[in-house]
């Protein structure tokens, strides 16, 4: 049983006076004042009557006040439960029951939508301002094996379900990550993610293990972010392949300055032509892999290999081990992983972790292949796979050609049963210039074989994606009817 | 129980053309290179009888075969007993026979000496190699509460204790310390303390965890490492205070280049007016505290704080907590910390080991204060403060001073026995140029207290120091003969 003492309050010891997190608003606060901050909240939280091991839902857009409510939860020892605040009130509620949620904080903004939900106890950030901080013992160290946070992940069948983290989990995530992509002191990582998935909660731990300073932007704005990287100092940004695609439109060819060091590209296979794309305008994006099983990303390809392996998701980060289960003749097979940033079961679900996770090595339901070197290729996820005739049709590889096409702004590939192969590839596009369906499929002819070219073209003013920016495959059958 | 995979193993994966070792001869070995020869070596190990769990003894000067060998080791799951080569042979009969060690591995120039000792079995690294390659799975994974290493330390009382270090030991004293310094792809670290102690040792292991090259030199020779840090692309060196004060004497008012971000000084405190020079020539020296038993250092001055806090070790690393036990009306008291760097246990020793560890925190021997803002300054070890007349006196304090006038080039002090007070201190001193015990006397006078000033002072040629050249003020009794 590993301890060490807590982060926050180790920074505020180190380097008091750092930035810890700078709001795009032009708010700064320093590790020592997002320490009292924290602490402060904590205290009110235990008046308000929250303990170590409750179970708190924090349902919220990216602002300050959720980044205190989170550390205060690791100071009172209470689980944090990151909900996705663009779900409906019956997601939300399912949620809120499964994970044994004693009380929801949440701010303003969605405190309607949170009033629909049967809760034993609602504040919201200002309410819990208003308590008298409860004389109460915080924690001065850190369990690595005890839960920190529960994220739910949409299961490939069934409901969603709680992943945990342990604050052991968190850490190995961290440390994986500066092992791949050193440290500098005036490091300041762009944060424009939903806190409430992995991929963005994670720049705030991150934020407090290496003494790093945060970039808060409330939502991805397109026009923001470029300008925040052009002008704030930035070094890292994490982001989505949509942000790419947008921010590549605003960069000119003197490209971003010498200072910002990469893009940590996350989400899902990213297509090559984009990538190659960001190669020519000399923005460094570097390809990651990861879920939220893994607590954010478990293999990125490097500086040193993102010019020459453009389209791979890079090897897996030091403290993780990657194998490709049973794969098939072109040695692709489901991705499994194992290390101590994996996390160690599905909250209250024996029979699905059991599933999942072997002997330490989780199921990722991703499929992938490595190459002659090593280096990961996802294909795709595993129920998004079409099947067609026998053959394997991968969507992300047809998404990939068409994305090459410039008249094309995004596309999006599914499978609609077929009688005779079962069934067949449709693409779903919203266009960026004028454009037929018979220019599409002549372009697609020549470059995927017959049994990969979509039987179908839809076009539509916009993809279904998640809140983290993700399509949403699944979601593309109900856009066309 | 947290696992992760063989680090060097992931580092002949991730970068294996990448230096890990750079001899001062010129020779250069790759990741992928130094994991083939290192698992060559297991193999050829195991022919000798090497299995899982034994204690097998390292003699060896500072060379790439010994860093091959401790890597074997690992591959095997077998613990290194790193010798001290400046023992006696008595002396290392106690530790061979402490240790169970079943088998010496040596370096040629020191079979003499291991001849000496009655053993079970004794090789060189050459008649290792003659050995075929036994077939046998080698560790893949490295269980992080595993003992890898066993290092002797002279306990302040009795026998050298054998301090045993984890896996996890290494790992987290290489994670506190990368957190502190940040890491950079073009890194090298200059490593030529001995291997046999945890402050030479903790480089190799650095460099795996990282993916970073070493520079390796068998002995410190002034010139040599000056022409290495002024032509061979270092960033890092791992000196003692008498390596510093060498070093200075060679560096112009161009300092270093500026790739070389520090010297990382350990070894126990350095006199004041070393680092004020140190900071005159802009030559960045960061002083830590660390002892074996934490695996290294433990604290370290950050960059943000080295000019700033001349003399203070600094704060503790981010997994570490540190606290001063019982200060007197000084703050002054003895240091103890906690982390997962630092041992659970001596070898063999049940009764030491409960009595220096409690509740994971480690009782250092060493005396020391912390200012109004968390830094430490170390002020002795316990053993060597002399009590005279009911007053503390720290030998180190004597000796900073001393060491700021121009014709001393080294001092120490030590306590002789005295009827009156109980013990004096005197002062022993290494001149560089013409200088009379009056005016040493004089000088200490104006900037000491009464009772601080030596009460003799002698002349020697040099100072009894020990393997890693620290100062052995117990020895320097013997000196003055």
């Amino acid at each position: 049983m590993t301890v060490i003492p807590h982060w926050l309050n180790k920074q505020a010891n180190l380097i008091p006076h750092h930035t810890a997190i700078e709001h795009e608003d032009g708010t700064v606060i320093t590790f020592r004042s997002l320490q009292e901050k924290s602490q402060s909240f904590a205290k009110k939280l235990t008046n308000v009557g929250v303990k170590k091991g409750d179970h708190v839902g924090l349902l919220s857009t990216n602002e300050l006040k959720l980044v205190i409510a989170i550390h205060a939860l690791s100071y009172i020892g209470a689980v944090g439960v990151l909900l996705n605040t663009r779900l409906t009130p019956d997601e939300l509620q399912y949620q809120v029951d499964d994970a044994n949620i004693s009380l929801i904080v949440t701010n303003d903004g969605l405190l309607p939508k949170a009033r629909k939900l049967t809760l034993q106890k609602l504040e919201t950030f200002l309410s819990v301002l208003e308590y008298e901080e409860q004389f109460v013992t915080l924690q001065e160290e850190l369990q690595l094996d005890e839960v920190f946070t529960i994220m739910y992940t949409s299961g490939t069948t069934g409901f969603p379900k709680g992943v945990t983290h342990t604050y052991g989990n968190h850490w190995w995530s961290a440390i994986g990550s500066v092992l791949n992509l050193g440290l500098d002191k005036k490091d300041k990582w762009l944060a424009t993610l939903p806190i409430f998935h992995i991929g963005g909660f994670s720049i705030y731990i991150k934020s407090v293990i290496y003494g790093m300073s945060v970039y808060l932007m409330e939502q991805f704005d397109t026009q923001k972010v470029h300008e925040a990287i052009m002008e704030k100092g930035i070094t890292i940004a994490s982001v989505v392949t949509v942000m790419v695609q947008r921010l590549l439109e605003l960069v000119d060819e003197d490209g971003y300055p010498s200072d910002f060091r990469c893009m940590l590209l996350g989400g899902g296979p990213a297509p090559k032509p984009l990538l190659e794309k960001a190669k020519e305008k000399n923005v460094p994006v570097f390809q990651s892999y990861g879920l939220t099983e893994t607590t954010s990303q478990i293999a990125t390809l490097s500086a040193t290999d993102a010019l020459n392996k453009i389209g791979s998701a890079g090897k897996p980060l030091l403290p993780a081990q990657l194998k490709i289960n049973q794969p098939d003749s072109d040695q692709v097979g489901e991705i499994y992983v194992k290390g101590p940033m994996v996390t160690t079961s599905y909250f209250n679900k024996v029979e699905d972790t059991k599933e999942k996770i072997q002997d330490g090595w989780l199921a990722t339901g991703d499929l992938g292949y490595l190459d002659g070197e090593g280096f990961l290729y996802v294909v795709d996820r595993r129920k998004d796979l079409i099947i067609s005739g026998g053959e394997n049709i991968y969507p992300s590889e047809i998404e990939s050609i068409l994305s090459g096409m410039e008249q094309i702004k995004e596309v999006g590939v599914t499978g609609i049963e077929n009688e005779t192969w079962g069934q067949t590839p449709i693409a779903v596009i919203v266009p960026k210039a004028t454009i037929t369906k018979d220019e599409i499929l002549a372009y697609a002819k020549e470059r995927l074989a017959g049994y990969k070219v979509p039987k179908e073209i839809y076009f539509v003013e916009s993809l279904p994606r998640n809140a983290s920016n993700k399509l949403v495959r699944s979601e593309l059958i109900n856009y066309i009817k």
